[in-house]
């Protein structure tokens, strides 16, 4: 339901209200709604003194549009990247790269599982490299399709021009008839997640181009503004799922799909993943937000630990709050191209270990990320991969006391063309100042 | 949205209601709805001509509670299942059982992806087989959690008495540490749907209990209900859309989770998995309906191709109608403990051949369905899977003549304790009369 308040402005404009009584109705109505559908909408609607009486304006119509001029990722650079994959392939040896509908078949054929839907039926994306003109190499891409779907999957919106499609029957195995149809005999890789994986094909979805950094700012700052709004209209007393429903309606507002949040009040926030009982915001509680959402298939993911100006925040929990902070600064500090993934992992840390609070810094410092909310490379103890220009994770250090609080603070972080370190979130302030500055 | 409306009549009665005035109020409010959430609800609610005005009455409310009766599986059940695992692990001479959360681990430990959502980061159930007093086989269960989740695996509900948790920190390997945790020497079985698989395994979750065919039927029948329940509030003219949200909201109010259905209207219904465009019910349309929606966990799968009293069917299309409930009492026959699988699929091909039409039944004729909507064994051509006492199929021919029509009728059946395939459906008529009778 959330989603649709979000347009209401589209829909409804002072215009349309012709005196007190049709006033008056309005807000019967609004009155009637949580008794018609069971939700606590008057509830949350009387929460936004900021933005004047609901549903006449919207609280968060400043986001509108931060990522309006955004554009998907253009056919060039998806021909570019079939290209460099075949050209990969062609080195390794391979004679095919196969994908189902996942990030890497979006990454290399634009088939994400929201335009195709995984069943136990494959259909597949299948890459191989065509030699032309002796020395040019070309790709070649096929979709392995049910036969009984083949008319579906032509209506795919795959960026290549001649895209064969090879059609397998319901009695048929399906790989059998891709390895006959396509004449392949050599080495084939799957989807750069299975075994047997190839780095050099891993790293091509793992390096961004600038086109990718530029949606993944866009869509992690559109992020940090919805969260930042919703702080300011938060208020002792509220419930989890009122402050969720706000944060799901920013975040639709500022333009991102399948937007969402962890969101956890004081003792709830030491499960880093818990889910929350719908605690009430306490006088002296943190509200933790981490958040997500896409933009053109590009995921944010922003981690805030907030108090509101009437919270009186315990003073060691408000050490503990700049203890993460600058954890996350060290880490911050320490990533750059060729920096190795543990050694950032180990800053954060020992910086923790320094305050006495290591113990409580229990999972990892990040993850990878770009079409997937999580991917490869991670940043963690073990991991001795290295970081390259192009390579986007997350910085997200935390500290989690079970039954007392918890605090995480994540910002997404790019390797720039210099090999620095930049967050995603930079354009807009990066880091938080403050539990009451996010 | 749907799923709210659903719940209303819970939240008002009629007794809440003191006066004209009030019910004014009430319709205004349902005047304005579309307005504040851009639906068209208000649409929707005129529909419902039977069922009184909106929202004083639910027009489905005859389909409530009707499998209020069923109850969960026991933990009996789940401590007889894990006690077969381990019989079956002892005689394959493995070491052990691993699944991730899915359907099962839902089935030996009562964790399915709702309880605890997939990530990167691998939770796992691992049953070992112990033999104690010498000659009886007992099954240990142990979960690999990451460490920092742990307080949260502990609240997961498994129905065991001493479940064993074993936490891998960030750093370390989790299969590394499960494997030297449980010094696990010999074979280990991957989640039966992952090779290796062994068919002793895979029988355990194939064969339903009579508490599962319980299950089955019930969401099977209640799922029926409500495909009859919708039709007789359509009309000509109404959108696909609508249609659909009709259909959610009678799956839920039938107490049905995850309640949805494929929705196609006249030439729509020829891709079998079609999307639709929401195209408008003609005058000589048949309407397509395939749905599911799950009971304690156990999901149901039916398909009807209706038509509404006003509509001029053409005298071909009944003919396809007709011939695909010949086809599908062709298969019931045929079905029976022992059969093998292709032989009953090839048993409706044949039929369908026989008048003709048989290109056009273009997908296999059923799936295996319990915890997963679509699971093995499945009847297609090429497979040779004998069927037994306990299994439960789909069994849904179609014709699919592309930008003409489409036709599938499906009810699922199991194998009774005397051999005998009895549908899911039977208890309230089974299959459909005609396209006037669903």
């Amino acid at each position: 339901m959330e989603k649709r308040v979000g347009q209401t402005p589209t829909n409804l404009t002072t215009a349309q209200l012709t005196g007190p009584r049709i006033a008056f109705l309005l807000l019967a109505c609004i009155a009637w709604i949580p008794l018609i559908f069971g939700t606590s909408l008057f509830h949350v609607s009387g929460l936004f003194k900021g933005g004047g009486a609901f549903p006449l304006s919207n609280p968060f119509s400043d986001l509108a549009n931060h990522c309006e001029s955004s554009q998907p990722i253009t056919a060039a650079e998806f021909h570019e990247r079939q290209r460099r994959l075949a050209s990969t392939l062609h080195h390794l040896n391979a004679s095919a790269f196969i994908a189902e509908p996942g990030a890497s078949a979006h990454y290399f054929g634009n088939i994400s599982t929201t335009t195709w839907k995984l069943s136990e039926r494959p259909l597949l994306l299948v890459i191989t490299p065509v030699l032309v003109n002796d020395n040019q190499i070309e790709a070649k891409v096929a979709i392995l399709t049910p036969q009984f779907e083949a008319t579906r999957a032509k209506m795919l919106p795959i960026p290549h021009d001649s895209v064969e499609y090879i059609e397998w029957p319901e009695e048929r195995n399906p790989y059998e008839v891709a390895i006959s149809a396509l004449t392949i005999e050599d080495k084939v890789y799957l989807d750069e997640s299975a075994p047997p994986s190839a780095p050099e094909i891993q790293e091509l979805r793992q390096r961004k181009s600038d086109a990718e950094i530029e949606l993944l700012k866009c869509a992690n700052e559109a992020t940090l503004l919805a969260i930042r709004a919703v702080h300011k209209k938060m208020t002792i007393g509220m419930k989890e799922s009122e402050a969720r429903r706000m944060m799901s309606m920013a975040l639709k507002v500022a333009g991102l799909d399948n937007g969402g949040c962890l969101t956890l009040f004081g003792e709830n926030a030491a499960l880093p993943h818990g889910s929350g009982s719908d605690r009430v915001l306490g006088q002296s509680d943190f509200a933790l937000f981490d958040c997500g959402g896409s933009l053109h298939g590009y995921v944010s993911d922003v981690t805030r630990t907030v108090a509101l100006p009437k919270t009186k925040v315990p003073s060691e929990h408000q050490a503990i709050w700049s203890d993460v902070l600058s954890a996350q600064t060290v880490a911050a500090r320490v990533a750059k191209a060729g920096a190795i993934a543990q050694d950032i992992d180990a800053s954060a840390r020992s910086f923790l270990n320094l305050t006495g609070r290591g113990a409580y810094f229990t999972h990892r410092l990040g993850h990878g990320i770009g079409l997937e909310g999580h991917e490869e490379p991670y940043i963690r103890g073990g991991s001795l991969d290295v970081i390259k220009i192009g390579h986007t994770f997350s910085n997200e250090p935390g500290i989690y006391i079970e039954g007392k609080v918890g605090v995480r603070l994540e910002d997404c972080f790019y390797i720039n063309s210099d090999g620095q370190s930049i967050f995603l979130t930079e354009g807009i302030g990066g880091q938080a100042l403050s539990p009451w500055d996010p």
